[in-house]
């Protein structure tokens, strides 16, 4: 099922600029870590590639999010007291952390279905949990209740210029670390769900470094971003069936707008290769990393034309999942 | 099963000295990683200790043991073209590779039912796998075979001056890098199987810093170092019963008079609380670690009286394992 936006975005659309991804790092220095770049000799000569991974599972909450939730919260204007979003993922986490570390009140809208990882999560961040029946339309309609009942600011997962900007500094600490190493990668990979990385990302090189390619993976099961790069019009509605979890979502529209403009090329991965990165990923480097978090491994393997002899950076988004599913994902998929 | 040994060491026990330990860390060089130190903030804060976790499952063929094979190898005479051993774990894997690393022949002598990824692990290093029953008696007389044939100089897996040396500078580094930010440990902790580790980890600490206690951790389903360092003679038979497969071997005889000369104590844990280790291993540090190398973590749990308000560096040994039977370890187990 799929339905089309207008071709171009809306001429009033808040979309943010490089300036605000270095504003964003400033903001996020000493509250969010700078995460490693490791590499495994085994792995890139078995690619033949130099691949260094971007470790985002070892950042604050254990994902990517805590950057953008940060920076939206420390740009708030003083006298901002309470917070909202809804979330199954890594984003609600993400926003609770956020909000303790500037001791304002949290609350997370989250679908009953929620794993119980997750909320134990947002609950040991000290938000409070509003359970709604697991629908987008529910999720919406009790956000706005919530938002009502108690002024809350509403910080949206990804199309938000601030969420953007923080996700970009991902990149810039990138080509800083690679600029301390002596080299500049030739390309580097970001997976795709609403594209608040991927934009963020796009935004960040086109502006530092516009020689670095920059590429989005995306799990074919959940193609809507890759079918609105190649068709040039917002793909606005799908149903994802795909193990990355953290990608089922639809891309946003100022997402859409950066992506469109800075980013080189979205490719799709199957199910079975990012069942088979995530494999070498926890077998070669040793880093329990979620499923959505080898989407861009997956794409080098998939499409190892473009990245042979090539020096690449792959975001690793994060590391949080049920253990027990991810078992069962092992001994059913292996 | 019990048996004991005479109460001293033979008087011609050829034991490694410090010198050695700071020899073998010059010559490794190069050879091996660096490995770093993490911390969680969260777990921390649960512990109530500060707990910095030294990180050789990144290591060399992922575990410590790529060091003692290498100081052996790297320490032998010119004129030696063919080595072997006899192993089920980590040290084949480790032997084969730094084999491969001075253009050395090896051959590792493996019980028939050791699992298929340590068999693929010692065949990618270039080395020859000869299979035999899996008793002890077979793997001891099929390598005396090997070594009849081939001239092989023989690398046993820990009771070694030589291994034990190399396993040694995990510790020389750890103080190294603790001394780089600014702080001494109050304790470090060392998983024990055959005591190569251990007993390197003592002498190092005993030269290097001899007011940091050293504490070894050992499954009490394979108690045999706890109860030969209580009862001040080696157990040198029992029946293992431990998930931490990497500790289910009997102290070595050079291991033994080192390390009760040099570590504080040895300290058993339940097998529920190396499962408990392990999930908040990869839960909170999101580092695939094996069974054995929780062990450490467990001692922190379960004996969390010696450790509250300290600060405690924790090796993590290794990260190999089927990740098939991890999987079914954490269905069956949580």
């Amino acid at each position: 099922m799929s339905e089309f936006s207008s071709c171009s975005p809306s001429p009033s659309l808040d979309l943010p600029e490089a300036a605000d991804i270095f504003t964003a790092a400033e903001r996020l220095t000493g509250l969010v870590h700078c995460t490693p770049l490791i590499y495994s000799s085994t792995l890139n000569e078995s690619l033949g590639a130099e691949i260094y991974f971007k470790c985002e599972h070892l950042q604050k909450v254990g994902a990517f999010k805590a950057r953008g939730a940060a920076n939206a919260l420390f740009s708030l204007p003083p006298g901002t007291t309470v917070v909202a979003t809804h979330s199954s993922g890594n984003h609600g986490a993400a926003l609770a952390w956020a909000a303790a570390q500037r001791d304002l009140r949290c609350t997370v809208v989250m679908p009953e279905n929620a794993p119980q990882a997750k909320k134990n999560a947002v609950a040991a961040y000290g938000a409070d949990i509003v359970l709604c029946a697991p629908t987008l339309a529910a999720r919406a309609s009790t956000l706005t209740q919530v938002v009502k009942e108690t002024g809350a600011h509403e910080v949206p997962p990804f199309d938000d210029p601030r969420i953007i900007a923080g996700q970009g500094t991902v990149a810039q600490e990138v080509i800083g670390q690679c600029r301390a190493l002596g080299f500049a990668p030739d390309l580097l990979v970001a997976p795709v769900g609403g594209g608040g990385l991927l934009a963020g990302v796009g935004l960040a090189v086109s502006a530092l470094a516009p020689q670095i390619k920059v590429l989005g993976a995306e799990p074919a099961g959940a193609d809507d971003a890759h079918r609105s790069f190649r068709g040039g019009v917002r793909v606005t509605e799908q149903t994802p069936h795909t193990i990355a979890d953290g990608l089922r979502t639809t891309l946003g529209e100022r997402n859409f707008a950066v992506i469109r403009e800075t980013v080189n090329d979205i490719v799709t991965v199957s199910e079975q290769g990012i069942v088979q990165a995530l494999s070498l990923l926890w077998g070669r480097t040793k880093q329990l990393v979620e499923p959505s978090a080898a989407t861009g491994l997956a794409a080098v393997l998939e499409h190892s034309g473009r990245f042979r002899g090539k020096r690449v950076v792959v975001v690793l988004t994060g590391g949080n999942m049920d253990l027990a599913a991810v078992a069962n994902m092992m001994t059913t998929d292996n």
